[in-house]
């Protein structure tokens, strides 16, 4: 139980310092510093920062493919579109402190793209598009897959509470999907 | 017209060299090597790595303040909006490998933060949104303008000409801020 606290606290810290000096700018002993310990203890719990965003990333990781599953089991492609974009939405907006700090992290990028996740972000895309999508299509998705992320993590928007965020999102998402 | 030349050269191997492995996983040597030169010979035209991102990200940043001025004379709101997105839009796409490599990187996000650029780019900001913008525009707003860097610089739709990505995202992002 301390232990499960001490690594809570830990990754805590460590996400405050990639959103203050991003990933690369981050370094462990400025994780130890923040907590009042020393590097060793540290490196105890986590040998490398990679592992650290791993920990940090899992989790939300982790619930995309039952974000797939349940998206996969509509009749019609616009229902699977729907249910893949609530998803997804509801899912960027509970993690809004991990998508601020991470997304688009060059070595949080390459991290994702070594993930067994992966698979399942490129069903999801899948489900977005839904079967032979024109050009129209292709690049709506595009971008409101990547503007979804954004708003997600945008400081402007910080103030907006979680239903507001997610509803204006699901609306804007689908007027842009049509 | 030599030295011309041998700057062009340069920012254009820099440029294949970000794609690749970031602005930070590049080094001036690395650019050297990619030339055939010596690391020398780089560091008389760019003394440090910073100056060849900011020689690449100044010419496209140079062309927002004409875009907000010709927005900026249109007579309603809705019109200054869709002036300063139809010239967004068509800067993104003829700058796409520019996009593509930078865009989100934290360096260059350093660099725009403290740009003369950075005055124009919240100006722009608010002609998207109007005044007295609500919190359906601001989300919409926040998704249509950072998911179009990412769609323009998205390799899936690399495939497309300018001209049919540009006609995609304007009626994408028209229809997502209505």
């Amino acid at each position: 139980m301390a232990e499960k606290r001490a690594r809570e606290r830990l990754l805590s810290a460590a996400l405050d310092l990639f959103t203050e000096h991003g990933v690369t700018g981050t370094s462990l002993q400025m994780i130890a510093d923040r907590l009042g310990v020393t590097k060793a203890a540290v490196y105890h719990q986590f040998p490398a920062k990679e592992e650290i965003v791993l920990a940090v990333i899992g989790p939300p990781l982790a619930e995309l493919a039952p974000i797939a599953e349940v998206a996969r089991l509509r009749r019609t492609p616009a229902a699977r579109r729907k249910a893949a974009l609530t998803g997804i939405i509801d899912l960027v907006v509970r993690n809004r402190r991990i998508a601020a700090a991470l997304t688009f992290d060059p070595m949080v990028n390459q991290l994702v793209r070594r993930h067994p996740a992966i698979g399942v972000i490129e069903q999801l895309q899948d489900l977005l598009t839904g079967p032979d999508p024109d050009d129209t299509t292709r690049v709506a998705v595009s971008l409101v897959s990547g503007g979804l992320m954004i708003a997600g993590s945008d400081p402007r928007l910080a103030a907006l509470d979680d239903e507001t965020l997610r509803d204006h999102l699901l609306a804007t998402a689908r007027r842009a999907l049509r």
